[in-house]
């Protein structure tokens, strides 16, 4: 048999075997021509074992009726069960000579031509030497069954093959007892009908859906808004995870990305600022804890001992103090930021917690806080504040600004309607009949007043004005949030909510402000913690923005 | 030409090409010769496309250029960069003919003899054919060259190739012009010497190496001391805050000081884990994309591309990616770790995903994963996976194990839509009825699987053994964390379920665990994804805990 045609075309897959001995010339000859095979990267990774003994023969034929019986209970319908059971797929013990054809993925882990878009090539280049194998003993008048239905790690384990070489199978090589009527066994019995020639289509142009470029320069606002959103929603549904899987953070990477006016945002210089303040409000018994708190708790904060310092400290965010007028005369420390408008406000029982002369002080000042901050490059602000009694002040505004009964702007605590619940509940409702002055915002702000409420309200409107996120923690930082939509709602875009508190009226107030807050823990602690403790997951949202790769760059499908 | 030693020992990988036409006899010939090439179970799935276009040519040498630069930046040494930028790889747009072998793995939807140990054999009988086309085109005086440094998603995409064809690689045909000295151009070129005989070595005996048994009676230990309990409170609730007011964190920071037995505990060295593995029943359509995905997801992750990369990075937490069970071979990186029990599971529609000594692999991989972790010092561990069609062998395990019905415990996966769902429900519910094994634990879980998720429930055991705080992602977590749970009900002590995911199936698995989670933004994605994002959330706890300042030391009034 010379002609290449002919031995391509007799070539069998065999499993029927005469006795005859395999001569060593044969299968050194026929690995010679295995050796001849293509090798990618020149790398020779084909490896070759002979099993002679009848030992290893029956363990791995033991294998294969393991794995064959799995096949069988795997076939289509009754009648393919009956006719599989009565295939001979292997000849394992009765072939005088097995051989295992591997290779040895172990090159990979150099430098390999060829490998960078699949490193299958490797394996592909063993498979073509076991087709020459195959054709060689073919030519020598010998036949070659190759056996794949194995476990192979049970395979490699038995025959303590080492991690790095992976067998293709089982061949088995001897003498044909038949050449199957000079086509394929699984023909010649039925199985399936090998079609008559090659099925080949050819190619004439290129499919115009070319792969979008996603241009990440956006120098100004020239382009429309809508093709940057575009954009924008493509870049984040072109990264390696089906769309929508990452929730939440999504929203926000496409909010951050908004506010930044890039495709590729970047937090910078992240700062908190807690403002603090004392409240007239606080000598009527609103609060458990004494209006002097609010000083011991400033200096906490200056000792670095609170946990608003030690959640910056974690995460890695510049804190700043802020005296918006805390009953008290602090020492004129650098670590804090004098605004203090009074030593606290009056009480709005009776009198206006402040003039309006103070409120718009309240608003230059925190106006001028914000705008130094963005003048170090931030680009991103959270909000916190600290002040004995200004859950009744943020209460009394929030029902003056929403128009919900005071009775759902009261914090309900742990859910218990007790006395003290119910006295401060009538006691803000009190203030609230007394108030005389006009249903306009500046007089109702001046008249219930908090210098650290009014001072957040206006650093947000600072900060949006700065293009920069705007961090909203609790609920009294809520308030000052509700405050600064009502001069102007566009802010809405760069706030992100850090939290839901433990708080019934801070429930309502997002729901009013129809935000969704990132994190639900139970907080109730202000200090602008909620913001602090959140913080890792905004930057999770602009690191999945930048940094995953997307489908095409992996070359990972995507349906 | 006529000897077949001839033919096989002159074929070469050719790049450099006559301008000579070449016939269509010639191809005919040589694709006939191509498909004499053995096709296992006589699938006949191998696909030709012919691509004379010069247009098509430069779009794919495009693609070529691309991946090739990708592979310069790859070679292991400055020498090695400037001889490989010199070597010639392709000669895609001068070769008068291309030519794409591909095989068609839709074969594979219906039952296919010959793959039940691994369905790679369908494409290695097209690389038997690539080999025949080869053997023939050198003896007919033609030359082929393969390249296979291409981004194969492109490649298809633009050559517009159904999802199910699978090309092994662009082939250039033509007149040879040259023969590169009677040897290959990368030995020519002194790339490297191509060995001077195959290596081959007899293998004489079977290895005996039995595998233990799964140990699932853990002794109940004595309930820890009450002292440490009241001494822990106490701390935390001296700390500068209102009782209560971290929520939580406080609850977080209680588990974590009582799992690691200290009242000042510290998180180190914290490791991800990913665990990724196919399922067979991924070939029943349960899933939105193709099982190749996982192998894709796998090198995503290695290349540091995927969410988990991204998120891990972000918060210092070190990751291991764990080749559980994916229908590929990687190479041997000291990236991936090597767990790999067989490629994929067999599909439990009809047969056990895996056998009884599959399963015990698992565990003791799994096992000694964790160990290894353990030995590093760390003492917290998240747990993520990676498995194209695992949401189904979860939602079976879920049902079998809580009892409740599949309908509930299947949500739609990543991606998958309304009619579908319906479909996957009673492809499931189907699957549960034809069990006919008993209702015993490790009968079930040998039979519905999943290499990744058994790997991860052994992990999770070992993690409790270890004292390590144990990071509970999504669903298909939960479902191993089920798994473990019933196998030893302590490890719940341990466990930090970091999110609810926007699957159903979760949340009602989490109300049957008793877990509060952590984080509830819609994620869906897995990979572990999920405990990295909340990983800060944990931090902060023990933060807090270790860091905050007391009323007493910062003399602030306790109320």
């Amino acid at each position: 048999m010379t002609s290449l045609d002919d031995i391509l075309k007799s070539r069998r897959d065999t499993r029927h075997f005469t006795a005859d001995e395999v001569p060593d010339e044969v299968i050194q000859k026929a690995l010679q021509a295995g050796h001849w095979a293509p090798s990618v990267g020149l790398t020779d990774a084909t490896r070759y074992y002979l099993i002679k003994s009848s030992e290893v023969k029956t363990a791995i034929k033991n294998l294969f009726l393991e794995y064959n019986k799995k096949a069988e209970a795997l076939t289509d319908n009754p009648e393919q069960k009956e006719l599989y059971r009565s295939l001979k797929l292997e000849a394992i013990e009765e072939a005088p000579i097995g051989l295992i054809i591997a290779y040895d993925r172990s090159v990979l882990n150099q430098f390999t031509i060829g490998t960078v878009g699949s490193n299958e090539a490797v394996k592909f280049s063993s498979v073509c030497a076991a087709q020459n194998i195959w054709l060689s003993l073919t030519e020598q008048g010998y036949g070659m069954g190759w056996v794949s239905i194995l476990n192979y790690y049970q395979f490699k384990k038995i025959l303590d093959l080492p991690e790095n070489i992976e067998p293709l199978g089982y061949f088995c090589i001897g003498k044909p007892a038949t050449n199957y009527n000079n086509q394929p066994m699984l023909q010649q019995l039925h199985w399936k009908q090998k079609s008559e020639t090659p099925i080949c289509a050819e190619i004439q142009k290129v499919n115009e859906s070319p792969v979008s470029e996603i241009t990440t320069n956006f120098a100004s606002k020239n382009k429309t808004e809508t093709n940057f959103d575009r954009l924008l929603q493509e870049k984040i549904d072109s990264k390696t995870k089906p769309i929508g899987a990452l929730g939440t953070l999504e929203t926000l990477a496409f909010q951050i990305a908004t506010v930044f006016e890039t495709l590729t945002p970047k937090i910078i210089n992240p700062n908190m600022v807690v403002f603090a303040a004392d409240h007239g409000i606080a000598n009527h018994g609103v609060s458990a804890y004494p209006q002097d708190v609010t000083r011991q708790m400033v200096n906490n904060f200056l000792d670095g001992g609170a946990a608003i310092n030690v959640f910056c400290r974690q995460n890695n965010i510049q804190l700043s103090i802020v005296d918006a007028g805390v009953n008290y005369d602090f020492p004129t420390n650098a670590k804090l930021i004098d605004a203090k408008i009074a030593k606290g406000t009056q009480s709005f029982l009776h009198v206006p917690a402040m003039s309006q002369t103070e409120l718009q002080l309240c608003f230059e000042k925190g106006k001028l806080i914000v705008e130094e901050i963005a003048k170090t490059g931030s680009n991103c602000i959270g909000f916190g504040e600290m002040g004995i009694g200004n859950t009744s002040t943020a209460s009394v505004l929030m029902s003056l600004l929403t128009g919900f009964p005071i009775e759902e702007c009261v914090g309900k605590g742990t859910g218990v309607v007790d006395e003290k619940l119910i006295q401060k509940q009538n006691l803000l409702k009190k203030a609230i009949e007394n108030y005389s002055g006009q249903a306009e915002l500046k007089e109702q702000l001046a008249f219930f007043g908090g210098f650290e409420i009014m001072q957040m309200a206006s650093g947000m409107l600072t900060a949006f004005e700065n293009k920069m996120l705007i961090l909203v923690d609790g609920f009294i930082c809520s308030t000052a949030f509700l405050i600064a939509t009502k001069i102007n709602p566009e802010i809405i875009k760069n706030a992100v909510f850090c939290h839901c508190s433990a708080e019934n009226a801070h429930q309502k107030l997002l729901q009013y402000l129809n935000a969704k807050p990132i994190l639900n823990l139970d907080l109730r602690l202000g200090e602008g913690t909620g913001c602090a403790i959140a913080f890792p997951i905004l930057k999770s949202a602009e690191a999945f923005l930048n940094e995953m790769a997307s489908f095409e760059s992996a070359g990972v499908s995507r349906k």
